[in-house]
C-alpha cells in the first residue's frame, strides 16, 4: 500500500526520532484495516494479569489460549497487538511479522491491595526487540503517590527504546491518594491532564479511557467555565483530550473500559470519532465476545465512516438536498457492499450518515441547507485525498 | 555578532567550566534581543506538565501546539527555550538550532497531592545532548523533607551535564515541609538562601520567584535588621539576592509567577532592574497571552534601557539640566522608533527615564543635580560600549 | 495482505531464530510486488563506492540522488533497497517504513589495488538499528588470503545483528590467492561452495553472481564427474547452488553482475528461476537504465510466471491438450492484461509459458502429452493456493 | 539572523540524524559573513602537525601562535575554525562559542616516509565535546594500502559522533600505492570516487582538492568519452564531484593546496563557484599572508556574488540590454561600497559581474540578448529570496 | 610563597584545563628554587631502564638507590623528580607531597635491537593518580615507522591524564626509519618539527634535545633561507624551537644529553637560555656526578642570574657606567652570598654578569654606554616584578 499524505503529516510531528522508530510508527499506521487512515485499532490483553484468568477469559474461553488473541487481531484487521511479556512470548515466535506487536512493559495485579497504585516492571526493551515488537508499552498513574517513580521508569524504559528504534505507547490511567473522589479518575480535566503528562514524557502514542461528563479539580472547572471549554457531550469530551495531546500532534487513542454492549460501545466510538480521536484499544469489548462477533464490531465502525466520505462525490457536480444525497450515498454504500468494499450492512444506517453530515460540516468540507462543498474541497483530488484518508474508522 | 566585554565577563566567573559548556553559556548569552548585553529572557513552558493543559492553554488555545511556543520564543527574540521532553522532541528535529533550548530535566505534576514536595525526573543528559539543548534544567524544592534526594539527583546530573559541555540551569522554589508559613515561600531572606543553596550546587544559571516584602526566619530577621540590610522595595530585594548569587557572579534570573496585566509585570521587571537582575523567565505571562500582544510585552521592556543608554551621549558635551536631557533624549528616541530601531512607544515614557537616571546614578556613571558623566564614563569609547551591551531589558 | 504458506515454510527453516529476526524476514518477504511468494528482488546500490560514482551513474545521471534509489526500489516494487551507510541516512529518515532497508556494513573500493580482497566495515549493527532497517549486509571474498578475517568480522556482526532482531544477507564472492584463474572465481563447484560458506557462518540470505559453464577445482570435477551432477545449462547449475544452500532451505539470490541488455538479463534469469533461485540482486542493470525501463525490467519477470501458474486452474475439469491450455492461458493472461493485472506484454509469450510448462512437470503437479494435475495436485484449493504462492518472478 | 530558506533545504538533506548533529549543521551554516547562504568558508590550520612549524609559519611569523589563527578566522568572517587538538586546546577556553570549532581528529606527519599513508588519531570525540566542537574531522587517503584501517576507524568515530550531536567533515585525499601515478592524485575521476567515498561512509560535509584536467583510470576515461561528460575546464570537473557528492545533496568543499597569488586562488574559486561549490578550505593560502591581506583575501570573494545578485532587482521593471544593466549594476554595487555594505573595490569589476551573468543563465534566471527575468524568477520575493541567500562566496 | 604574574601568565595558556590539571601545573611551576619564575630544571632518572643499571649508576655508585635520586632533586630544588614506575614506587609513599613526581609511563630498553624504536608502556594513568604524581611523562619517536601507534596511546593516556587532573610532559625525541642521518635527529628543523607535534598532541610541557647546528630537511632549508631564520647559534635555533611550541605558549625544556663537563653544560644552558627555553631537565649530567657537585650545579645556573636582575634597582636613581653597576651589583650579590641568599660563589663571576647585561639590552631594559634604564622600565614596581620573576636559572 502506498503511503498516504495522512501517515506523512502524522510522521511529520514527530521530528527529532530515528528513522528506526519512525518506520515502527509507519508499521504501526499502516498496517490493518485502518492503514494509511492515521486511525489506529489496537487490541491489547493484558486483563489476565490484571485482573485474573477467571474474570477476564470466562465469558469467552478460547480467549485462555494466547494464540486466540493475536489471531484475532490479525484477522479483525487491527493496528497491532499489545501484550504482556508472556502472552507475547507465547505467539511472537509463531506469527513473527504478520501484525505489530507492542510489548506492555508493566502491569499490575490486583490480588496485592492496599498499596500506592503502581504496576510492576514485567519486560524490559531488550525483551522487545528480541521479540520483534514495534512499540514497547507502559502505564502510568497520574495521581498516585508512587507517580513519579513511574515516570521515571517510563522515562529510563523510553530513551533505551528510542535508541533501539521502537516506538513508546503510553497507558495514562489517572488514579491514586491524590484523586479522593472515584469520578475523578475519568473526569475530562484530569483525563486531558493525565494524556498531557504522558505525552510530556515523550509518548509516540497515548491511550486514555474515555472522559466523563465530570470536572474534578476546582481550579479546571474556573478554567473550562471562564474560557467556555465545552464539555457536555462526549465528541467535546475527546476533543479536550485531543487538544491536550500537543494540540492533536500526537497520537492518542481511547480504552474501552468496562464490557458493554455492542451499540453502546457503537456510540461511544461515535462521540471519540466526532472529538478526533486517532483510534481505540479495545480489550474485553473484543476478546470477550464471540470470536466472530468481535471481528464484525471492529470492522462495522470503521465501514460507516468510508461510506460517508466517499458520498462527497456526489457533490462535485453542484449542491444537493441532504436527504437525496443520503439516498444516493446509501446507494453507493450497498454497492460497495455487494462487492465486497464493506463488510457489515450496519455501516449504512441513517444515523450513521447523518453524524457524518454533521462532521463534514464540522471541518468545513460542506454548508448549506441544501449540502455544498465549500470552494476549498470542491475539487476531485480533494475528495479523493479525503477519501483515500478517510477516517475509516472513527471519524 | 561580536562578542561584548561584558559577555567576555560573566564568562570569566565560570573559571573551572570546560569550553564546551562555556561555548554552550556564550550561546545563550549571544542569542536574541539581548545578545551580548548579559541579559536573559528564557520562555520555559512547563506548566502543561505542573498545572495540566487547560489551566495553562485555554487562556491562548494556540499554545497547545508545541511548535507555538518555540515560534513565540525566536519571534519575540528570546535568549532560549526551555521545557519538558515531549515539548522539546516535538520542535527540535524541526527548529534545530534556530534558538537554544533548555531540556527541563525534572517536572512535578499537581494531581497527585499531600506528599513532600517532589518532581520527577523526565529527561536525561543523554536526551538534552541528543537533542542539542545548551543547558539542561532542574527544579529543587529547598523546605522540601525530599530536598537532599533532589541536591544528590541535581549533583549526579550536573556532572554528567558538564562532562557534555552543557550548562545548568537550576530552579529553586523554597516549598515543603520546613517552610509552614506559606508567605515564607518567597520570603526575601528565603529567596536569598535558596538561590545560595542552588549556586553551591554548582548552577550556572539559577531562576527564583521574585522575594516578597516579607522576612521568615527570626535569626534572619535579626540579621537584617543589625546589619541595615534593606530589603523593603523590590529593588532592594533583588539585590540581596542577586548578592546571594556569589555578589552577581552567578546569573540569576526571575520567574514571572502568576498571570498579571503588562502593566504589573512591567512594574515587576523594572524593580527587578534596579536590583540587578539579569532577567526573566516569563511562562504563562508570555504564552497565555495572545501571540502579538506577548512579543510586544516582551520588546517594550528591553527598548526603554536602551532609548536611555543611548540618551548619555548627549552628556559627552558637558553637563546637562535633568529635564532637559530627558527631553532630549525623549526626541532622540522618538527618532528611533521612526527608524524601526525600536518598535514600542510604551517604552518613550517619561517614568522610565527617571528610574534609568536613577540607575545611571547608582552606577557611578552621572553625578549632580544637572546631570555630568563622572570622570570615569566621559569618554566616548566607554559610552559606546555601555550602548552596546545596554542592558535592554531589565537595568 | 495474508501471510502465505510458502513464507510461513520459509520462515520455518529458521528455527533458532528469535521473533525479531523472523519478523524482519518476514517483512522481506511480504513487501513489495512478489510480496508472499517467497521470491525476492533487491535493489542494491553500492556501486558509488565500488566503481566510482562515474562508471555507476554517468549511464543514467539521476542516479546521482541518493533519492532516486530508493524511489526506483519502491515504485518497481522490490522487496528491499540495500546500500551503504552514506545512501542509506541520506534516505531513511524521509522514506522511514517504506521498503525494507539492508544495509551494506562492508565495502570496497576499486582505487587501491594489490592488496588481498578485503572490504572495509563502514557501518554497525547499531547504525543498522537507529535507521530501522530490517538486515544487515556483508561481503565475504572466499578465496582471499584475508578470508579468515573477514568471516570471523562477519560471525561478531551476525551474532549482534541476531541479538538486536535483525536478518543477516551475506554477499558471497569468491575472489583472491587461492583462486589462480579468473574464471574460477564463478565457477560452479566455487559458486556452490562459497554459497555454502555463507550458510555455514549462519547468514539468513546468501548472494552469490550466477555460476559459469566451469568448474575450477580438480577435487570437484571428479566429484561431479563421478556422481553425474548436471552443471551445463545455468538451471542446472543454479540448481547446485541452490542444493548447496542447505538443499534450499536458505534464502540464495543471484546478482545480475556487468550491465547487459534486458533480453539477456531476462534468459538469465529463466535459467536460475528454473535452478530454484529466491530471486534476484539487480543493482547496475536496474539503475543504470532509465527509470521507466528499469521499472518495466523488474515487472516483467514476474508477471510471466504468474499468468503460468494462473493458467493450471483450466485444467481442474480434467486433462487437456498443451496446445489448447497455452492457448486459453494466454487469453487469460491477456484479459489480466487488459484488467491491469499485469503491465507488460512481454510476459505473455509462448516460450515464457512453454518454460512453465516444463516446470510444472518438474515440480509434480501436471503430467502427461495431454495436461493433467497429478491427483495431489487436483483441488481447487491447492492450485489457489499455488497461484498465490506463484513464484512470479524467477520460477 | 533568519533562517535561510537555502539552510532548510541543505539541512533536510540529513533526515537520518538528531537534532543535535542537525542544530551543529546549522551553526556552521549559520556563522560568518557567508552565514545563511548556504556556502562556507573554514579556516583549517593543521599544516604545523603536517608539513613542520618552519615551512608553515615562517612566511608570517605570527601564525606560530596559536591566537592568532582562530582571531583570523573570527575576524575574516569564516564558518568555522579546523585544528589539531593542541591548537584548539589553546584557544578554546578563551574563545568559547565565538566561532564554530572543528577538532582535527587525525592527522599526518613527514618526519617518517616510506609507508602506506596514514594519519595518527591525535584526538577523540570526547575531546571535541568537553572543547565545545561543532563536528569531527578526519582525513582519508581513498588508494592507500591503509585505506581500509582510516574508513574503518572513521566509521567508528562518526557513529560516536553523531551519537553526541556532532557533525563529521571528512578530508578525502586519494593518495598511496593504488595510485601510482603522482598526477592521479588530483585527477578528476579519482577526485569524484574519493568524494564519493566519504560520503558513502557518512560524512556530513566533504573536503577535497580542486580537481585537475586529467582522468587517471582507464575505466573511467571510458566512461567520460561514452556518456560526454565536461571536463575541461574546472567548472565543469567542480560540477563532476558535487555531482559525486549525492547530486549536489553533501556538502562539498575545496580546499586551495599549495600557496598562490590572489589572482591565482580568485580564479581557482571562481572555477569552483560556477561548478557548484558549496565553499572553501583555505589553509596556508590564507594564514601564510599578512593578516590584513588574508581578512580582505576572504572577503572580496563573497561580495562579488552579493553585488550581481542584487542587482538583479533592476530587472523587475522589464529587460535591460546587458550592458546597461552592468553599468547600473556598478552604481548600485558602488552605493554599497560607500554605505560600507562591501569593503572591497575589487569586487566591483566588470569581469566579476560578467562572470555572474553567465551563472545566472545557467541557473535559469535570465535569458535572452537582452537581460530579462525568466517568469519563475521574476517576483520580488524570489528575488528577494536570491539575494538573502546569494552564494556570497563561491558561486 | 605568592603566585607570580609570571606563573599567571603560562597558566593562562592552556584556558581548556580543568582546574585539577592547572592546580599540578602550578605546583610544577610553583615548586624548587625557580619557584615562580617560569622556569623548570627537572631531574629524570629513567636510565637505568634506557641503558641499563652500570652504564647508568656505576659512576656514582648511591645513584643503584631510588631513594638517592629524589632526596637530590629535593636538595638541588628541582621542580620535580620524573621516573618509572619502579623508581617512582620506591619511593613516593616516604617522600609523598616533598617534591612533584612525574609518572614516565612508557620507556625503552637497548637489549633488544632490529626494531622500530618504540617504548614499552609501563605504567598508567592509575599509577599516576595512586602515587600522587603530578603529571604523566611519555615518549614519543617522530621520524619511526611506529610513530602513529605512539601517538595514539599518547592521545589516548592524555585525554585520561587531564581527565584525572594531570598534567602531560611529553619527550620528543626524532628517532627512526625516517630519519636516515643520524645527525637528523638533533636537526633544528627536526627538533622544531618534533616539538611541534608533541604540542599539537595536547602536551602542556615539551621535551626535545639541543638543537644542533644542522638542517636537515631539504623543505626546510629552502624555508630557512628564504624567510632568513638564524640558526648559526644556540640561542638562535632554541628560539626556533621556543617559536615551535605554539609561538612560547607551551612550555618547552630541554634535555642535557650526553654526560658533559660543568662547563659545557653551562655554556649549552646559557645558549638555550638566551633563546627562550623554559628551563632543563638533567639526567645523567645530574645523578652521574658526585652528589654535591651536582646539586652545586644545579644551584649555580640560577644564582647568577638573579644577581644580575637584583642590580637592576641600582639603576632606578639614574644612569650609571657599566662598569661601576658591575662593581656594585658584585657586591650587592656577595651580601646575598653572606645572607645565604645565594649559595655559590661561581654565581659571582663577570662573565656570567656580562652575559646578563646583554641580556638586558635584548630585552629592551637597559640602554646606552652608560647604562640606562628604559622609561618603560624605570619604576620600582616593574623592576620589583622584573626580580621577582626573574629567570633564576636560565636567562
Amino acid at each position: 500500500m502506498e503511503t498516504t499524505s495522512r501517515v506523512r503529516e502524522i510522521l511529520s510531528w514527530y521530528p527529532s526520532d530515528n528513522p528506526g522508530t519512525l518506520a515502527n510508527l509507519y508499521r504501526l499506521l499502516m498496517h490493518g484495516r485502518l492503514a494509511g487512515t492515521g486511525k489506529l485499532v489496537i487490541l491489547p490483553v493484558d486483563q489476565g494479569f490484571e485482573h485474573g484468568p477467571a474474570r477476564s477469559f470466562a465469558p469467552n474461553p478460547p480467549g485462555y489460549d494466547p494464540d486466540y488473541h493475536i489471531q484475532l487481531a490479525i484477522d479483525s484487521g487491527c493496528n497491532a497487538y499489545a501484550a504482556p511479556l508472556g502472552f507475547i512470548e507465547a505467539v511472537a515466535g509463531k506469527h513473527a511479522g504478520q501484525i505489530p506487536l507492542i510489548l506492555k512493559l508493566n502491569n499490575s495485579d490486583t490480588l496485592s491491595k492496599g498499596h500506592s497504585a503502581e504496576s510492576a516492571v514485567t519486560g524490559s526493551v531488550k525483551d522487545a526487540v528480541r521479540l520483534g515488537c514495534v512499540a514497547i508499552g507502559y502505564t502510568i498513574y497520574p495521581g498516585s503517590a508512587a507517580r513519579n517513580h513511574q515516570y521515571e521508569n517510563l522515562r529510563a524504559l523510553a530513551e533505551e527504546a528510542k535508541a533501539h528504534g521502537l516506538a513508546v505507547v503510553t497507558w495514562s490511567y489517572p488514579r491514586g491518594e491524590g484523586i479522593t473522589d472515584k469520578k475523578g479518575e475519568t473526569a475530562v480535566d484530569v483525563a486531558g491532564y493525565a494524556a498531557q503528562i504522558a505525552c510530556q514524557l515523550g509518548s509516540h502514542v497515548v491511550k486514555v479511557k474515555p472522559p466523563a461528563d465530570f470536572i474534578y479539580q476546582p481550579e479546571a472547572q474556573k478554567v473550562f467555565e471562564k474560557y467556555n471549554i465545552p464539555w457536555k457531550t462526549l465528541a467535546d469530551r475527546a476533543r479536550h483530550v485531543v487538544q491536550s495531546c500537543f494540540n492533536g500532534k500526537r497520537i492518542v487513542i481511547f480504552s474501552g473500559g468496562e464490557a458493554k454492549s455492542s451499540e453502546e460501545i457503537l456510540t461511544e466510538v461515535r462521540g471519540l470519532r466526532d472529538g478526533g480521536a486517532f483510534g481505540s484499544i479495545m480489550g474485553r469489548n473484543a476478546f470477550q465476545r464471540p470470536r466472530e462477533e468481535a471481528i464484525q464490531l471492529l470492522r462495522q465502525v470503521g465501514e460507516g465512516a468510508w461510506v460517508a466520505s466517499d458520498g462527497l462525490r456526489l457533490l462535485l457536480a453542484g449542491p444537493m438536498a441532504a436527504r437525496e444525497w443520503m439516498r444516493q450515498t446509501l446507494d453507493r454504500g450497498r454497492a460497495a457492499y455487494l462487492a465486497g468494499r464493506i463488510l457489515r450492512l450496519e455501516a449504512l444506517t441513517r444515523p450513521t450518515l447523518e453524524n457524518a453530515v454533521q462532521m463534514l460540516r464540522d471541518r468545513g468540507v460542506v454548508v448549506g441547507a441544501k449540502l455544498q462543498l465549500t470552494p476549498e474541497w470542491a475539487s476531485r483530488d480533494k475528495l479523493a485525498a479525503l477519501a483515500d484518508e478517510a477516517d475509516l474508522f472513527l471519524r
